[in-house]
Parts: C-alpha cells; sequence; structure tokens
C-alpha cells in the first residue's frame, strides 16, 4: 500500500492506494469505530461492496443511503434525500457521512457532510478510476444546476480517501477509459514524463494491468495534491486542472447529465483546446498529433457531439464557472507537459476549433 | 454611526449601527463598485427599500431575487431559485450577493453565496430587529428541512454588516418583539448589567425609542460578537447563545414554520429552561421570575402552545442539532447573567417543565 499525503495547513489528509484495502479494518476503523456512520453509495456499487465496508467499520450505528447512478441525478433533490436518511437515523454532529461509489457519489455525499449540521466529518471510499484520481482528491464537492454543472457547492476536505485498485476489476469499459482521460490530462498539463509513459503503457492500462493502474493512479493523485496544497480554492495555479473541462462541461450540459460520461467529454475538450493551441501558435502540430494520438488509442473521443451547433457550443461554455468579465478563460498548452490560462485569445479562432472539432 | 469588528482571522468585518445608513454610498460602494450584485430580499421588505440600496451600489450589473416572506419558505427549494437566478444573470465567481431583509433571507441568501460556485462575496443588510442582533452575526446560514430547523447550512462570514435603525420604523409590533427575545437572550446568558438596564427600558424600546434602540443592538451585537470571535464553529462556549433554542425549535417545528416566529418560540423556551434551571436548584425562584417578568413585559410568549404535548415536544427535542450520543443537551441557567450547558440532568424534571411550562 502506498500513502499520501495532501497537505492543507489544519486539513491535511491521507490518501492510501493499493489492492484490497476495503477489507482492511485499520484503515476505516480508527476514524469510524463507535460513531454513527451514514454510507452514501449508488445502486450499482451498492450490492457489491457496501457489506465489506461494514464489516470493518465498528461502527455504534450504520445507516445507509442508496442513490440511483448516473450524473443525471448529481441534483439539489436527490441530495436531499441524503439528508432525510441523514435525519430520519438521528445522527447527530459527531456523525461522519462515508462516500463509496465514483465521483457523483462522493460530490454529493462530501456536499452533504460540508451541509450536514453545518459541517460533519467525511470519508472518500472512490470506486471508478476517474474518482480515484481526479474527485477523491481536491475537497471539490456539488452537485449539477439544469443551467450549469457543478455550480452549487463546497469546498470541504475528507478525513482520509482510501482508493483500493482491485474494485476497478468490475468497473466497465467505459468508465475505465473516462478515468484514463483525467490521468492523460495530468501529463498534459504538467508532466511529460509521465505522458511518455502513458504512451508506452496505455495497452496495459487498457486491459486493467493492476501495477500499471496503481502507478498511473499514485502518479495522477501526487500531481492533483501538489497542485491543490498549493492553491486550495482555485485562486491560480489550481484552474490549470480544469484543461478540457470548459469545452467539456458544455458537451455534458448541451447533451443532457449522464449521455456523455464527465471523462468522455474532458477527452473531447482536451483535444479542442489543443487544437486552439495550435491555431493561436503556441503548440507545434507534433504534440497535436500526439494528444489526440493517444486519448485516440485509449478508446476516448477526440472530437465534440455533432448534435451541438458551433454556436451552441459557445453559448455553454459562456456560462461556465471559469468565466470572469464575460471573457471564456481557458487552459491551454504551451507544450505536451505545460499549460496556460489564457482569457484573451481571438474568439474567431475558439469558433474554429469548435467548428473543426466536431465529429 | 457606531462600528463594530468581528474578530475572526483573516474573515474579520465590520457591523455599522446607525440611523439612516442604507442611504449612504460609502458603506457599500467600496465593495460593490463595478461588480456584479445579486440582491436577495422577500415581498415585504423590496418594495420598501430595493430601490434606495440599488441606488448607492455603483455596480456593473444588478439583479435581484425576491422571495416570499416567512420561516416556512426557507427551503431547498427556494433557496434553489437564488441560483437560478444567478445562473441566468450568468453572474460569474466575482458576483457579490447583497442579503437585504430579516433572518430568513439572511439565512438563505448567505448560504446560497456559501455555495455558488463554491462561494462568493456576501453582504447583510438586516432589516428586522432580530436579524440586526442574532442572525446578522456569527456566520450561520442555511435552510429548514422538513424534519428539523436550520439542518442544512455552512458557516459563512459576510464582508459586512449593514444594521440601520431607521427600517425598523415599518416593522410590525410582532416582529419587534421577537427581537427583543433575542436581545433579552444576551442578558439572561452573561450580561447581568445589560439585563437590568432592559428591565428599567423595556418600555423606550417597545416604543421603538431610536436610541434606547441602537444601544441594545450595539450591545447586543457586542455579546455575539465577543462570543463568535471566541468559537466560530460552536465547538465550545458559542454554544450558549442557544438559550431557549432547542425548546423553541421543538415549538417552530411542532407547530409549523411561520406559526410561531422564532423569537416569540425562543421567548418560550428561555423561560422553560429557566423553569428547568429552578428545578434543577442552579437558579433561584426571584431569578426565574426576573426572567418571566421580563419577557412577558415584552409582550412575549411565557409558556410553550397547548396544541404540543408534552412527549410530542420532547421527540421534537430529541432531533435538535445539540443532541450528543442521545442525550438533549441543554443551555441552563445558574444566575440572570450566567449560563451553563447541562446533558446529564434528571430527564423526568425536564418532562415536568414541559408539563408546567404549557399554556
Amino acid at each position: 500500500m502506498k500513502t499520501l499525503t495532501v497537505h492543507l495547513a489544519d486539513r491535511s489528509y491521507p490518501i492510501y492506494i493499493g489492492s484490497d484495502l476495503l477489507s482492511r479494518p485499520d484503515l476505516l476503523q480508527p476514524l469510524t469505530d463507535n460513531r454513527q456512520v451514514m454510507i452514501v453509495s449508488n445502486e450499482t456499487v451498492a450490492p457489491l461492496y457496501i457489506e465489506a465496508v461494514m464489516s470493518v467499520l465498528g461502527a455504534s450505528k450504520v445507516e445507509s443511503t442508496v442513490l440511483p447512478d448516473g450524473e443525471q441525478y448529481k441534483t439539489l433533490a436527490i441530495w436531499n434525500t441524503i439528508f432525510d436518511a441523514l435525519l430520519k437515523a438521528r445522527f447527530d454532529r459527531g456523525c461522519i457521512v462515508l462516500a463509496l461509489g465514483g465521483g457523483v457519489v462522493g460530490d454529493m455525499a462530501g456536499f452533504a457532510a460540508a451541509c450536514y449540521q453545518r459541517g460533519v466529518d467525511f470519508i472518500q471510499v472512490p470506486t471508478t478510476l476517474l474518482a480515484q484520481v481526479d474527485s477523491s482528491v481536491g475537497g471539490k464537492t456539488g452537485v449539477n444546476h439544469e443551467l450549469g454543472k457543478n455550480m452549487i457547492g463546497a469546498f470541504y476536505q475528507p478525513q482520509c480517501v482510501i482508493a483500493d485498485t482491485k474494485v476497478l476489476a468490475t468497473l466497465d469499459d467505459r468508465q475505465l477509459r473516462a478515468g484514463i482521460a483525467e490521468i492523460i490530462k495530468y501529463g498534459l498539463i504538467r508532466d511529460d514524463e509521465f505522458y511518455s509513459w502513458l504512451e508506452d503503457n496505455m495497452q496495459a492500462l487498457l486491459s486493467r494491468d493492476s501495477e500499471a493502474l496503481a502507478f498511473a493512479i499514485e502518479r495522477s493523485c501526487l500531481n492533483k495534491a501538489a497542485i491543490v496544497a498549493q492553491d486550495e480554492r482555485e485562486g491560480g495555479v489550481r484552474a490549470l486542472l480544469n484543461l478540457g473541462h470548459t469545452f467539456g462541461h458544455a458537451i455534458e450540459t448541451g447533451m443532457g447529465y449522464g449521455n456523455w460520461l464527465h471523462g468522455e467529454a474532458v477527452a473531447a475538450g482536451m483535444c479542442m483546446a489543443a487544437d486552439l493551441s495550435c491555431r493561436l501558435q503556441r503548440l507545434d502540430d507534433t504534440s497535436l498529433r500526439r494528444c489526440i494520438g493517444l486519448i485516440g488509442r485509449a478508446g476516448l473521443p477526440t472530437h465534440g457531439p455533432s448534435q451541438l451547433s458551433t454556436d451552441r457550443m459557445y453559448e455553454l461554455m459562456a456560462i461556465d464557472k471559469k468565466v470572469q468579465d464575460g471573457r471564456i478563460r481557458l487552459v491551454l498548452l504551451d507544450a505536451i507537459g505545460s499549460a496556460y490560462i489564457d482569457g484573451d485569445y481571438d474568439p474567431s479562432l475558439l469558433h474554429e476549433t469548435l467548428s473543426a472539432m466536431r465529429e
């Protein structure tokens, strides 16, 4: 087992990475022993793992909330069902919320922990590759609004994160690839050595080689933890983690939540960001080809959906959180392994990218 | 004008108290100049003051959300309408939310500011006496759940608070008295000198003498600010501010939100707390009579509603946030001006109090 620490002053916490961690009482029990524990999971994950987790908690009382599975359920109304369960169980301020599931479960459970009685403790047990390398690190929690993704939420750090590679065996291929999209992102924005490793080892990841997965998760978490430690509330460098996300959120919103997976939308978005960087003469053609090439080899979309017009994409992008003073600020690339933020480009080039990068 | 500062490390903020402050651009404009401002108000307050506030902002864009008036509307569904307005106006992370109204508006607007895009700036302009002396100080924000009051929320501090005594002229008598209930509370829990002043000046407060009101607001805010500075997140001494609140929340929930005003329920709850303190032989009879006497002279209820049985009151109290390990921890009194917390009393005495203190 590997242990990383996310350094955040008085709210630092460990991430445990390894195989078969869920069955180990020594990781969870120090936090859950003799406490009220609310497990928040979804209907796909709960039948597979909830009993194993319950058996190692040593809690004074365990209850669970099983949410419907999918990004389209990341709403205030479904979020409220977590409070229904907490209040029906009469859980007090000393309780702990444990998220067992993918990014949607983690975001909703973490946001519920942030707001229940104005804040209770929280543990993340991410069960998808995407959640293990992305949403479980950095404390972003929240729900979607019909007018925009992740518009309602909080920065809220867990007490610990447990990333068990064994659970990835039950993940479907599409979910696995969606996680690989975020892994590729770390290489693109700040780790060219890791990007080269990914080019050499993509087949091992796709065939779920456990050593390759553990390495990729650890390296991704290290990259993300380093950024979050510098900038917890996204005032500066943390924004680089949004490579592909403004494009991607527009795709997700425009197609209806749940139709494109988050990682799929980000994959296409990263190709769009690389394309625009190239049009702005900041990124060379070879790097653009490497970017589109690796994302394609991962079985991920490299272009946006034909159903969304260029104008509709632009309109959806303009409502994203990264807009400041009406300008769409984007994360763009200088090179493989080097990203920057730009809100001052020629908008007609963005329109060219949106048009060229449609399926 | 008087200026108090609430000291909270990097989130300290000023409270301005005085007459006719809303028309002064020098207080708001330094915070709102050239920014997107969302005014959140209610249908009672907006027609009276929203134009005056808008005229001094100097904002780049002003929008407003007018909520229905009343505690029964402090729900997730109504809260979401603030996000509807923010997103329709395409307000970004640099926007500021301004609460113009009573405690309900402040709680909902503050909680929306805490969660919109994971946190934007916030100004409190409380327009009821209750909000000026209570909810505008200390950063508690949130909404109710049908199973309990203020169960969903955040600690979130405003950039400043403007308590204009001139707006109290339009407050109805029942709302004025509800505010006086919280003022009496500060005397009871930690300021016997102020309590004596209230006994001598109750008539002046009820007749809205502006000097008496300004003194009472300032003294109340000073008391609350001192407590909050010691204990922002209610780990210890801040809990004393809940005198009468566990009883009061049970009354509010049991009677349906909006039927008893918060201050009315707290008034009856403080009499119950004093009664129980007396049964526990911690408070003498004279002090109990002074407590019930002053609350009665303020035109506030001294007993709980006859519609709620003793058993129902107990059940409702057991779901409150202040319950730890199944015991109902209550704020009780040693003397006028001295409160303590107790979770280890004989429960049969609590039942005696609930039975004796019903109308």
